[in-house]
């Protein structure tokens, strides 16, 4: 290790005006790329500075000229009406009551109409077209013949006349802008001015080193509602419902012989989550949607590349259609990923995509107000703090997993009143430029089990859920895969595909976390037996299958945890209410359990066949449970949140639940406390995940070394010295 | 009304050798009735005093020897074993290792392994029988070529050698007697020899007055394990288990025209509890059942009519095959139904019974110790307390519906050291006696809106369960129904059947209360669009539907409260995690939720459209919520416990849902006093169910009344004085 400063692999916000500023803080903070941000432009002395440009593009807004003038080309969405009870044989229902009226427009042309359906959602049958007429007049639908007392819905298909990410930004900042709209590039038209338009941009903007897309065409879903008391009616991060149009309908029956009906999208008003397990249907459309987009998307990358720049995809907002895990991403041909992250595993997700140049946008965001409105750089805010907490669940990931960049996005002399943070950022990227060396010599040593997370979506929905933290907190599995993403463990994402072609032979322990019926717990995936042989007979050979929350669940069978053989726990939905349950001793274990764990205990668990070691109980409820089957064991938990100590919990229950022994070695003895090791170099680096001075001993292969650290701060210690 | 003391319609348990006391205390309760109970023989002092005469009789038990020569006419049962997983092609699974060995003990008989099953659990398949063979010398089923990790299971038959109760008897009050046997009158020899031994009997006790059945032949089910952390491996008040046989089951298929198989009832190891709706094939064998118990059971009471004799039947223990509530229960020809009771609802329960002579055994019983364990009438216990308890929950039911006689149960004796308890009973038969009398003057005086309870057992499980309220006390129901058996309605319990003929015509509220895929809730009955139909009709012209905890649950529709559109209130089982949720304000309503009110919240609720009022909520998750639709509504509940302060709310809820205003006559103003008023004779009687003195002001046609009670005690309040 050297202690020369280190300059580079950062991108710093340039901003006009403030061009003394910028390069101040260009060279305090080794940035080598200064970028614009959206509604920024560089002035020339920042562009003339020597240092790389990004400029940032979103493809498919501020267009509204040929937006207003091919208003058949917006992008569009299926909307179901909220049900409404027949009182008779008859019954108007208009179409827009529940929806914002600023989002969308009703698309009542032939091509449209063709897709809606009625509904009897008493029956769940859909009503013929012959009792069913659109009012233009009235924008509602009109229903005969029906039978009384049904309830009926109206699915159609409305355009988006406002782009949702600037709508929000609108709504949130109170911006007083024209309203953006979105285009839709499924129309050639479309692709056509859009080619000509970036052809025009790459012409006029020569200093541009880097094109940062924001991101491509369709954003993930985001339906606002007509009333504020429940403004956004549905929203997920990782759903393709935006994607949708008549002409686009039309060519997926072309490629694939059958066609989409409106309900694919609607069903029953539950619209398709991320946190569901999908259907052929909607695999076959995303495959449809992301074939397009690469397609396209290529292209414009294509003549990015042609004018000499680099093309980086800012992996946010409008990213649908674009997959770093489905094998397909570099089609594309992009240079670079650039991951906003307030978490670890959104690191990991970065890091994992295979791309030349992965780089990180750090939060807090150089803005007055943070998510949620609370104040960040104005008064009352702390960013020094924020950037603290922020950087401490980043840097233990970016331990495990090299980045290339960093940076940082929004208003430069916003930060000129906390000087504390512009030295704060200085040492982030320090810490950030050795981190990354360390990785470029070498990888970190890893302990023995290699964990798979077993889910629906397995490797597509490589360590994300559907978005950011806050927006799937209620789901166990981020809160697992938070705690993965900073540990010396090998981690993959497998699928019930996976488990079947052999993906348990690389495998030591599976995690299978999530409530019954969702994509994370796997719902109808474990009615295949043989998916249930497979995991049974690779537990009884030493793996071990850890559940969290309703693991494996499904209703129809024996037990409803379907791996409940190897858990030796089970949950009743019902039916078991007059069984006997077993009485048991909690065996808590100061190896497995720090103090203040906690685990928050679920209704109607019992033990199978009492054999099960209950670890922690809640009341008279088991909440952590170790059952052997054969040379492995089955490890339940009735949930897990995220918190030091569970972290240290989750941590000690992995490298227990190994083949073999546990050598105890590089591992901290502090659970504040977490330490990577870079064997090729022979380097440890201890960090404080807390905001207190921590002291740690670690058993290593060069005998034990204790440490004392700074709040949040780290140590790098060489160990053959 | 008279002050005169009145005596009578009262049941005193004689107990031999203790002639004074015996005589005494039926002077001192006016008993007209001497009963010996269990265990006890009359002398002849008392038998020869004047009072009639009650003798119990168990008619399946007490014939060991004859059961010894005939142990293939003790009664069986189905068992199934745990499941195990196979490791290889091949499995061997022991028979008894899960079960209670003094309970059961193989039936392996040609015509008992004809109806076992092996199954793979893994696939819910059964094995063919040229898969699996049984040993009789390992008692083990031995499995040949089946698929390895798939789990399997043996169902197979055992005899039940020895009596339920009295195995209960023995465990819990260490009896070291011989083990009672129950014999099956499935079989003509058992038949015959049970007529004999009641012909010999009848003709030895000519003093007996009242043969008291306990009760005809079969036990509710009640299997017990071999371990003692789970003794008690499935119990259920309500179920039929325990009246198979190998000859049943051919003789079910003689009439029924189809076979049932160990599945039937064995069901995937759930077995057929009464909480879950019944299957056609349970209904049919239920029918089957009851068919034959009173076909032969009508013999035995003829019997005992022929001897000039009463014959009661005792509702408890071995009463399955006995159902008040099926229309033809009159075919017995009983003279009585007595029934313990702890609660209200078991008063109303037996006050319902078609039959002459509806009769109480009172709480507690004359035991040292009572149910749980705790002492009674020993050093440590307060038996007038306990009895002072019950009596209130007894009383408020006694003065909704007429009962014609009480009593008591149990060794006399035990009651010397608490001359206070001999007191209070004095008390307490006064009080009964009097409410009789009001009754007999004419009924009371019920508030308007009629209420039906709907549930899939509808009029079958009227008021109860499946037994008493502290082995149903996690359902909402049980605490639902023991409110209502002292509220001032009229109250029908419906099942959905007769939501189609027309039951609604003639009810205004219609409560649906448990938890989702239960027989209280209905589960499938849910998909029923004719039961949708009508409610949302009937709720359209002015009935309200109460729904509580998960009422009208189904999954596969848009919404899982298949009520939901005039609840206005759903429960989101995972799809709509990513839906907007309805903001609101809660509107607390003081004339509606008396202070200390409690509700239990429940997860994932949400507003379906806004519009429902939120009376009520807990964090942020409404609890209690009104919606109006049409000139009706709806109204939900998360969850209800039994409170005085939630009985009142329960009252309030209900009298402000009727089709009309409610006057507010003939209420208390204070929740821990209720009122009855019987118009004919213009008597009001207050009571208090307090162990506090209480005032409280009723407003009458005859103007405001306001009376103070002593704690536990009433008023009885001429109104036209």
């Amino acid at each position: 290790m050297t202690n020369e400063k280190k300059t580079g692999s950062f991108t710093l916000p340039g901003e006009s005006g403030y061009e003394e500023l910028t390069l101040k803080l260009a060279k305090k903070w080794g940035a080598d790329v200064i970028r614009d941000s959206d509604g920024t432009v560089l002035s020339d002395e920042i562009i003339s500075a020597g240092y790389g440009i990004y400029s940032t593009i979103c493809i498919i807004r501020d267009h509204n000229q040929w937006a207003a003038q091919n208003t058949d080309k917006l992008q569009q969405s299926f909307l179901m009406t909220n049900p409404v009870v027949a009182k008779g044989n008859e019954l108007e229902i208009p179409l827009m009551n529940d929806f914002f009226e600023e989002q969308f427009t009703i698309n009542d042309s032939e091509d449209s109409i063709k897709y809606w359906q009625v509904y009897d959602r008493t029956t769940n049958k859909e009503v013929s077209r012959d009792k069913w007429s659109y009012n233009q007049e009235t924008t509602s639908v009109l229903l005969k013949e029906i039978t009384p007392w049904h309830k009926y819905t109206v699915s159609f298909m409305a355009y988006r006349i406002w782009e949702e990410i600037s709508m929000y930004n609108h709504t949130t900042n109170n911006w007083d802008k024209e309203h953006l709209m979105q285009i839709d590039p499924m129309h050639v038209e479309t692709q056509e001015y859009l080619l000509n338009w970036l052809d025009n941009w790459c012409q006029t903007h020569k200093e541009t080193t880097v094109v940062r897309f924001t991101s491509m065409f369709y954003n993930f879903v985001w339906i606002w509602g007509s009333n504020e008391r429940n403004r956004h009616l549905f929203s997920d991060w990782g759903s393709y419902d935006f994607t949708v149009s008549p002409l686009a309908l039309d060519k997926f029956k072309e490629k694939y012989g059958y066609a989409l009906t409106a309900e694919d999208f609607i069903n029953q008003g539950k619209l398709q989550v991320t946190h569901m397990p999908g259907s052929k249907e909607k695999a076959d459309w995303m495959e449809f949607i992301n074939d397009f987009v690469i397609d396209f998307g290529k292209k414009l990358i294509q003549m990015v590349h042609d004018y000499g720049k680099s093309a980086y995809v800012f992996y946010d907002d409008s990213w649908v259609g674009i997959e770093p895990y489905n094998g397909k991403f570099e089609e594309f041909g992009f240079d670079g990923l650039i991951k906003c992250v307030f978490s670890g595993y959104e690191v990991r997700l970065c890091s994992g995509a295979p791309v030349d140049t992965h780089e990180l946008r750090l939060h807090p965001y150089l803005f007055p107000v943070g998510l949620g409105g609370a104040p960040t750089f104005m008064e009352g805010g702390d960013p020094t703090l924020e950037a603290k907490n922020f950087w401490i669940s980043i840097r233990r990931a970016l331990l495990r997993a090299p980045i290339d960049r960093i940076g940082l996005g929004g208003y430069l002399h916003l930060t000129e009143p906390f000087p504390e943070f512009n030295d704060y950022i200085e040492k982030v990227a320090d810490e950030f430029r050795l981190i990354k060396e360390l990785h470029h010599n070498g990888s970190p040593y890893c302990f023995k089990p290699r964990i798979a997370v077993l889910h629906t979506w397995g490797k597509l929905r490589s360590w994300t859920l559907s978005g950011h933290f806050h927006e799937t907190h209620m789901h166990d599995l981020i809160h697992i895969n938070e705690v993965l993403s900073g540990l010396p463990f090998e981690v993959s994402f497998i699928n019930f595909d996976d488990v079947k072609a052999g993906a348990l032979d690389t495998i030591d322990i599976v995690i299978n976390a999530g409530y019954a019926g969702s994509a994370w717990s796997g719902g109808a995936s474990w009615s295949d037996t043989e998916v249930l042989e497979k995991l049974t007979q690779w537990v009884n050979e030493g793996g071990t299958f850890m559940g969290i929350n309703e693991p494996s669940a499904l209703e129809g069978y024996d037990n409803f945890f379907r791996m409940s053989h190897v858990l030796g726990i089970d949950k009743d939905t019902g039916a078991k209410v007059c069984h006997g349950k077993w009485s048991f001793n909690v065996e808590g274990d100061s190896t497995l359990l720090p103090e203040n764990y906690s685990i928050k205990p679920q209704k109607n668990l019992y033990l199978t066949d009492g054999l099960a070691k209950v670890l922690a109980a809640s009341a008279d409820a088991p909440v952590l449970t170790a059952y052997e089957f054969g040379k492995g064991k089955g490890i339940y938990l009735a949930s897990y949140e995220i918190t030091p100590e569970n972290s240290r919990m989750l941590l000690n229950l992995l490298v227990h639940s190994g083949r073999e022994e546990f050598d105890g070695k590089y591992l901290t003895d502090n659970l504040h406390t977490e330490c990577a090791y870079y064997p090729n170099t022979k380097t440890l680096v201890v960090i404080n995940n807390s905001d207190q001075a921590q002291t740690t001993t670690i058993k290593t292969d060069f005998g034990s070394v204790t440490v004392t650290m700074e709040a949040f701060d780290n140590a790098i210690l060489p160990l053959d010295k």
